[in-house]
């Protein structure tokens, strides 16, 4: 019998369907589905290579992976947390191929229940707990008095591009305790954080007996064909030796070459990471000032500003037919992005510039 | 709430705790876990060096793969089908980075139903059904008149090694029509298979219907530390459509680096990991040549041998502590296992001339 959650999924992945318009259009400038686009750094390029090398010699081939990943891959992301003050223990570190298929793995750990999502949410979101059977409640600020299982936090946000503030997230730590739920923080932009704002949950104080921070080196490092990412899972949570049991079983651990190209990138060639972060960063400050006037938020902490323009697909379509500019609809990330649509900075400087261009005219024109 | 399937896995799983166990002799060969030990050939870690570099440039950079495989991967496993005269379609190819990982995803698909499961089995099988919510139970031979939703059949199969005869096979197929289920078929080993058996589920009349085949390049290509697999869902089985949604919103797809390393295996590289796998087939005959007068199965078309031996954990720990031979325990695979252990050839010429021969004065003293 065919899983009957299937039939409350929306018909396509929104970026599926994005995608396939924006790609049946000509000249447009693309900034709708958040991929990177700037090539990696040499070094961590070179990283891969030695490691595909390595793989053709007796003395250093490598068969499967430690399922939590290679104790040099862990020991990067303790040292990546270390250097902000933020300690980590290596067994909790799990290494995955990126953090939407980890989630929707992890979800496997509870008993059908509630689950809290943001709203506007990242659509993967919703369909993995709506593959997975949960009740889905959508929040847009505390609901305090809820009960639930489950409560998705991404920070900085995806679609909105806000970041929660160390006081907001501490809040989130206590309601969730109280509510008898597990935080499961979405990391994906925290190297994008210029306000001081928290770049993990466990920043905060009491998160490590409530939560799980999922990350990914895809929009850190400009991994999203690398595919390499990772799960921290705190001994006070409960979770660790769940999380360990499944990956054993559900999981054959990530490529040797990635994690190898992981460590380089938050070792080696965190300089020149950083400096494509700020790349993009500074491509979202152009955007945002041809915004002037219009009511928007995001752009600071994040890759992604999230625009007020009216009826999201109508606005979508004005922006790709009229200014040759592919952004995503904000209906597309729920109820909440109806009059939204999310614009990424993930494109060349001389893109960023042209684009900010048709934005000013756009905004000039409505 | 903790999903309470869990109570009923094993606490650890069975690779896991062999493992430990073996790593703590010394001077032990280790026939236990089926990893390969053979280095890549040159040209397939080259291929994976030129990905790497690719990802270095503005013009070759890749961001996110496409959710099924990129079409030079797709048309690489088309290919090796249709070597061997089976015919598969590009849409029917999913990229995978390994088969544990994809069809413990792919229960999804169903609601919480009966599943038949090999005795004995895979223990990834058991554990991933387990913590779906679904029913299993154990076939050893087609359980005519059954109902089920899902069948899981592994051939060439682990840790019997036995491969299906095309005759049964279509039994199986008639069977899975009848009952209403569909076959989930295993095709880790196909490479190894020697006697003319099939490699693939589609060899059969009929199976398009009712069966979807999971394979990777891990054995065949030696790729465990790379992680590159493929799913074949066909258009007929009606599960197609579905699959993909799924791995739209459940996956981001394999590392750029792993397919184009897979497509070289298939391709430039096909003569030396052909070369790779006569090498551990060679090494089984080996094996098998020292257990003359012993009851066991499988080394012709698979790199497993299971004896018959005894209680499996008193001969298991005998073996390794008696003789320096590291081997799986069958009861680690079920009830069916309790009297076998589980030996693989996944070793350096030297080791398996040396096994051989404390195998053979193993079997003498029995």
């Amino acid at each position: 019998m065919i899983n009957t959650q299937y039939n409350k999924l929306k018909k396509q992945y929104l970026f599926s369907e994005i995608g396939k318009i924006i790609r049946s259009r000509h000249d447009v400038i693309d900034l709708s589905v958040g991929d990177v686009t700037l090539p990696l750094p040499t070094v961590v390029a070179d990283a891969g290579r030695k490691a595909a090398d390595e793989m053709s010699h007796v003395r250093s081939f490598r068969g499967y992976p430690p399922e939590s990943g290679y104790d040099f891959f862990k020991k990067a992301i303790k040292d990546y947390y270390a250097a902000r003050g933020t300690q980590i223990c290596e067994s909790e570190i799990f290494a995955s191929d990126g953090i939407k298929s980890d989630m929707s793995v992890f979800l496997n750990l509870f008993s059908r229940g509630k689950a809290l999502l943001p709203s506007p949410s990242y659509p993967a979101y919703i369909d993995a707990n709506i593959i997975r059977g949960n009740e889905i409640e959508f929040y847009d600020k505390i609901p305090y008095g809820k009960k639930a299982d489950i409560i998705i936090i991404c920070s900085p946000d995806n679609p909105t591009g806000r970041a929660m503030s160390a006081d907001e997230l501490s809040e989130w730590v206590t309601f969730a305790k109280k509510a008898g739920a597990v935080i499961l923080f979405d990391a994906a932009y925290e190297a994008f954080v210029r306000s001081g704002a928290p770049r993990s949950i466990f920043e905060i104080d009491g998160a490590r007996e409530c939560a799980v921070e999922f990350c990914s080196l895809s929009k850190t490092a400009g991994f999203t064909g690398i595919r390499c990412g990772y799960t921290i899972v705190p001994r006070e949570c409960g979770l660790n030796d769940l999380w360990r049991r499944t990956k054993s079983c559900l999981s054959n651990g990530v490529s040797y070459i990635s994690q190898r190209m992981a460590e380089c990138a938050l070792g080696a060639g965190y300089k020149d990471i950083a400096e494509n972060i700020a790349y993009y960063s500074a491509n979202a400050d152009i955007l945002c000032e041809a915004l002037n006037g219009a009511e928007w938020q995001g752009g600071v902490d994040s890759p992604y500003i999230w625009l007020k323009c009216g009826d999201s697909y109508r606005e979508f379509y004005k922006l790709i037919d009229m200014y040759g500019l592919g952004v995503t609809p904000g209906i597309g990330f729920g109820e909440e992005g109806r009059e939204y649509v999310r614009i990424n900075s993930f494109c060349s400087r001389e893109n960023a510039v042209l684009a900010a261009e048709r934005l000013k005219r756009y905004i000039f024109c409505k």
